[in-house]
């Protein structure tokens, strides 16, 4: 049977030479950065390579570049660091802080805010989105606008619909009201070219597994000067603001995976890999908006990065859908990986006002540069024909 | 040149049938273990068996079992965590809450615990140690009786010197007080026996790198119906107390780290590396003490890890001996590697009140099982001339 993964928003192949790049530093090499020797020494400077290689693709510098376990915990260090800063060193009293976001951003951004703000009191303010899944540039106004606003954080591309946010735009309306601004670019590294100084972002938080690298590393992007506190206390790794034992095979897959996208951009093959991910796509798209009827599209068409179609069939539950293409070795999501195993609608279509008929039965393919056309071919095929026998038993459909 | 590698308390090569187990989660199964389709599903399925074998090492159940970034996330995780579920759940004043620990643990513990009393105001109390390096067990059942006292924090073994601390009887007097026990098992892993259910212990924090696993993965144990709250909000991984996408090839690795632990213990091998390497270790240490005048052992004989020799070598300094001794290829360190590049002396020494004249010229060595007789018998001819050589130099030898 054929196998087709269209869950690459979820997470990539890690590519293989970024894999044989790990490889020396489970054997070979596989001394503590941290130690004075020279065994161990000679590791630190492949860590600090791969911190430049990071670097250079969102143009900051490596000592602007903390390594994470991942896109999470990058999140997390942002929005509590920075709350904390001013809570713990400027003695600001937590009811007097405020957080601005929106309604459809990564669950490690969204219930971190309503955590907080349950159980530390820490007030948020989460902007809403159009029936596009645009945000609303005047709410967000307004919102940074509240007195005692620490920082807003807002994604760069929606993992469900791959929304693009005028991220330069929102950062500086933030920067005018003094408000830093924290970007979840992690749907967007590698989909979109991402300049750091351009944006005028403070903090940025990205991921390797969805840009082919290894799972369980990440970075958190803080733009010098920008006041933030520790999660983790320990030992004085990462200027001590991410203390441990570096994840060394994990960084530098990461940094790999960095200087491949860095590469592509530089010689044109990025730009060529995005044109046929999204002619692809595209392809998907129309093969089923026109063979199954009562089919909608969820985000701005024009709006969105290249991988990612988020449909919905009326009438019919996006999980029974996934069943039969699971079975068909079709392998796409209902929503975000965080979030499944939950029996919620997604918050994100509801944000949109996704009408209920239409709630329920969503899916998110999402492409890779891995995807070919043969494997939309067998999608076009099967899907249309599940979509049908799951209508005929559906009490909802007319 | 001979290549002698000491320095396993910092790090450990990754064993060959670990690297191996990872392999095919890089391309073949590259799933989200969270994604609902088979092809994430079949991902997650190898991760409990992972979660089953770290369990299984420590007779923990599988569900008590939480996958971290390492051994300082874990350390963090089981000190803030069970702290923010008084601050935050049953909202007991941070001024009325104490924790307990001692002045020889981790910097994760207790850089962690001086960065909590500074900044947020939560009290604690580090008990000493006898001149063997041994905790000074009436001090910490007083410490442990002080009222609101919330946690004691212990380590196994030390890092620095080997010395292993009585944590069941330790972990029994907190019992009585009503004191959650939480230790950081890090360095004993491996070389220990460890049963949580027989040391009664709450939490503990392991590393998977100290045991020929890979870096960046490590696990918190918590027993079931500990309070403790998430340092981290995000996706529904791991009960919601540690989220975020699963580090995969660093868990199946850890994973398979202690299986080979758990099969070595079951079958005798374990026993006999032990006391392999002890035996290397004293041959090292008796070696080094009757051709070097002026020197000591740091640390109770008696009871101490297997692999642990901390000694000091009067009126020099511990950074010259280790550079001299990179140059001939030996690898050790003068102490945690996560404390290296500080010039302060070693805090563990300071607290056991070794002398000015020993402090500066202390040297860890750690062996593993891959340490062999040669490797000392190098060491044994090249060391002393180190020390000769530096004493000569010394403004210090009388």
């Amino acid at each position: 049977m054929k196998k087709v993964y269209f869950d690459n928003n979820a997470t990539t192949r890690t590519d293989c030479d970024v894999v044989e790049a790990m490889g020396k530093f489970w054997g070979e090499l596989y001394g503590n950065p941290s130690s004075i020797h020279l065994f161990g020494g000679s590791v630190s400077k492949y860590i600090e390579e791969a911190r430049q290689s990071v670097a250079s693709l969102i143009n900051a510098d490596p000592d602007e570049i903390y390594f994470t376990s991942g896109g999470t915990e990058a999140d997390n260090l942002a929005i509590q660091g920075v709350a904390r800063h001013y809570i713990y060193k400027e003695k600001k009293q937590v009811e007097n802080c405020h957080l601005v976001s929106s309604q459809v951003e990564h669950p490690a951004v969204i219930a971190q805010l309503s955590y907080l703000k349950e159980h530390l009191g820490l007030k948020s303010t989460l902007v809403g989105v159009s029936s596009c899944g645009d945000i609303d540039i005047k709410s967000f106004s307004k919102a940074v606008s509240t007195p005692g606003t620490l920082l807003a954080s807002i994604m760069m591309a929606n993992n469900e619909t791959g929304v693009i946010f005028p991220i330069k735009e929102l950062a500086s309306i933030a920067k005018k009201q003094g408000v830093l601004f924290h970007v979840d670019a992690v749907q967007g590294l590698g989909k979109l070219d991402i300049d750091v100084r351009d944006l005028g972002v403070d903090l940025m938080s990205i991921s390797s597994h969805k840009i082919h690298g290894p799972k369980g590393v990440g970075a958190l992007y803080v733009k010098r000067g920008t006041p933030i506190e520790p999660l983790f206390i320990g030992g004085h790794q990462q200027h001590l603001l991410r203390p441990g034992t570096e994840n060394v095979c994990g960084i530098i897959g990461f940094g790999k995976a960095c200087k491949n996208l860095y590469f592509a951009t530089k010689n044109g093959v990025l730009e060529q890999e995005r044109e046929k991910i999204s002619a692809l796509r595209n392809k998907l798209q129309e093969g089923l908006l026109s063979t199954c009827i009562d089919t909608q599209v969820n985000g701005n068409l024009n709006s969105r990065v290249c991988n990612t179609l988020n449909m919905s069939f009326e009438y019919i539950e996006g999980e029974s859908i996934l069943l039969l293409m699971d079975e068909m070795g079709i392998w796409a999501s209902s929503g975000s990986a965080c979030t499944s195993g939950s029996l919620e609608s997604s918050h994100v279509l509801r944000a949109m006002g996704v009408p209920f008929s239409m709630l329920h039965g969503s899916i998110r393919f999402s492409l890779s540069k891995y995807s070919n056309e043969s494997e939309v071919d067998y999608c076009l095929e099967k899907i249309p024909e599940i979509v049908k026998r799951l209508r005929k038993l559906s009490p909802f459909v007319k």
